[in-house]
């Protein structure tokens, strides 16, 4: 196991009605921050500014999914136009990554694209609230936020402690209104981020490997639940739960690998804006045959330990039959996508500049430059 | 899945050498609370102090297996004659729960023993540290200390956030000196707080429960090659992550039961003075076998997910060969006593007044007078 430390100052209220620890929130200016109009239409916005009377709301709206530079911009100029104490985000990955990057951002002096070029420039930032809408990137509870350029064609991870949110409402009622093709995209999305801390090179990391495979479990059973029974609150709230736990550090810590499938989706959604859950669910078992050969062990544990197969076959067998299972799951059982055709990709013209920005070493198996390319032609 | 607060704002530093940590306390009067004087034979006490040069250190060492109030009184009356500013723990659990209390009675206008009955008297505490010696209690990471007043013949448990530590060493190296008896008597408490959360009557806590066989797996994995290999770094690393994951919320919240065999343990180091951990590992199995017959799928479930007994099987069969699979690891392979006689109990004269502190309701199986005194008898 490696070395690690492990700090996750943020305080999650679960459950239905934990919206009303909102009225904790003691700063009196607040910039809201969403994407779309879903959060006006099922009442999540009237509930918040409820529990916010007293308190003066700023509001930005219109966070695009993969959020881009220029709203960070915007909501950093609403901050320093109006003396905004706290950013308070109400929906997925989206618009809390483009609050924690505007409330650090606001506090400091030069441009919101330097911090996110040059994380150690992140000093300081504004107290982040969250309203969590959709379980699926797990930033609720950690340090990370994900912004896009999309004239430069760049998609980075923004990592700063100060950027932890301070208090996170996670309502699994709130998830009941989603639209099955989001249902499904965020759970391939969580699911990948398992697979992307379960597959380490990293020996003796035990406790976090039978944590990531009862994570896989989870999802595995309440999944398709979620997407045949939206408002079944028990599929709901250990999808949410798993949302949060699969990126919070405790699959990771001490089991640290570079994760090369989000690097080669990264530049999917960068290029061609894909959504990020789908894009997942299409490059992850494509990079799992990719690398089968070289890691036979490793997927006839997650196999046996995951997906029951009985330990007695082969062990090639068991890790096909596993990558299989991993196929119906995402495909059949939760619909998304098979191919990047099916998001719009027909063809090659840009494979090679993606992957040379996504080459990923120190990882389980290190990618060059041409595995990846072929990995993109796979999956076409 | 029941709502939950998860809120854990203790920094944890784990591994190897990560007690360099220590000379980030910016604190300069610190209160060093320990036991015995094994830390200052293996090494351990000096490292801290190398580490603390330039603040200003009081000690007091002694700290019982089961700390006493009067130990924290002692340690209460060093912090208001010596303005510390905060309190170091080095030791397990019971150095850690007695600097715990000490740390909020320092700064308490009246009797360390009055926070103890009443919790909420707590209202803020001196920051807590701690480099942690045994993989036992979780108190490294958690926000509850468990002090005795031994004429009262009372263990009670202190529950507040203002008792988190603020920053905890976690070297699983430091517990390659353990005799060991005592780790097989930590990885049996960890084991038992596993349980406490892992059997509940809580519906759709279903994540929890995974997370709570992979911690299962892993005591089972590695507590007996502790026991033989007692510096193989993997075995200590994971038993020592394993003991702050079975407390700190990770299994319970969400599935929150009364634990009844801690009750019931408690009055056995109350009265007896029992080492916690053998005390756990005595009740354990006789309390499994108690009320079997009222909870059969959750043994089988056990069976099946955590010892891999083959799922064809009746249900009944696995449930017992479950518990027999969990006695032999206890006793057979880590060495823990089987009997209260082992450990100086040899008659059943306090049994009924231990067994009315221990009644136990809102737990998994509720337990009465009579239910705990024939549990006790069956112990004997």
């Amino acid at each position: 196991m490696n070395n690690f430390t492990y700090y996750i100052p943020t305080r999650i209220h679960f459950g239905k009605g934990m919206i009303s620890h909102l009225s904790e929130i003691t700063q009196k200016n607040i910039l809201l921050v969403y994407g779309g109009g879903s959060i006006k239409r099922n009442g999540i916005y009237d509930a918040a500014l409820k529990e916010l009377s007293g308190h003066e709301i700023f509001e930005l709206p219109g966070v695009e999914p993969n959020p881009r530079i220029e709203t960070v911009r915007k909501g950093v100029q609403i901050c320093q136009d109006n003396q905004i104490e706290a950013v308070l985000a109400i929906g997925g990955g989206s618009s809390i990554d483009c609050a924690k990057v505007i409330a650090a951002a606001a506090v400091y002096e030069g441009d919101a694209w330097d911090l996110v070029m040059d994380n150690d420039k992140i000093q300081s930032a504004l107290p982040i609230y969250v309203v969590l809408t959709m379980a699926a990137t797990g930033s609720e509870m950690d340090n990370v936020g994900v912004i896009s350029d999309m004239d430069l064609q760049i998609k980075k991870g923004v990592h700063s402690d100060h950027i932890f949110p301070t208090m996170s409402i996670l309502d699994p009622t709130y998830t009941y209104t989603l639209p099955k093709r989001q249902t499904a995209a965020g759970t391939a999305d969580i699911m990948s981020h398992t697979f992307e801390n379960y597959f380490t090179n990293v020996e003796g990391a035990y406790l976090q490997a039978r944590f990531a495979e009862g994570l896989l479990k989870t999802l595995i059973h309440y999944g398709p639940i979620a997407i045949k029974d939206p408002t079944n609150y028990d599929a709901r709230a250990n999808l949410m739960w798993c949302s949060s736990n699969a990126i919070n550090g405790l699959l990771k810590k001490g089991a640290e690998v570079k994760w090369c499938v989000h690097g080669m989706e990264h530049q999917l959604s960068a290029v061609y804006d894909v959504t990020h859950g789908e894009g997942l669910a299409i490059l992850t078992p494509v990079w799992m045959e990719y690398i089968l050969d070289q890691k036979v062990d490793a997927f006839a544990t997650y196999g046996i330990n995951v997906w029951n197969i009985d330990a007695k076959k082969d062990k090639r067998t068991i890790a096909k039959e596993a990558i299989e299972k991993t196929k119906h799951f995402l495909f059949n059982e939760l619909g998304c996508p098979r191919t990047l055709r099916e998001v719009g990709i027909t063809d090659e013209k840009n494979f090679k500049a993606m992957a040379e920005k996504a080459v990923c070493k120190g990882s389980f198996v290190d990618l060059s430059v041409e595995d990846i390319i072929e990995i993109y032609r796979r999956a076409l």
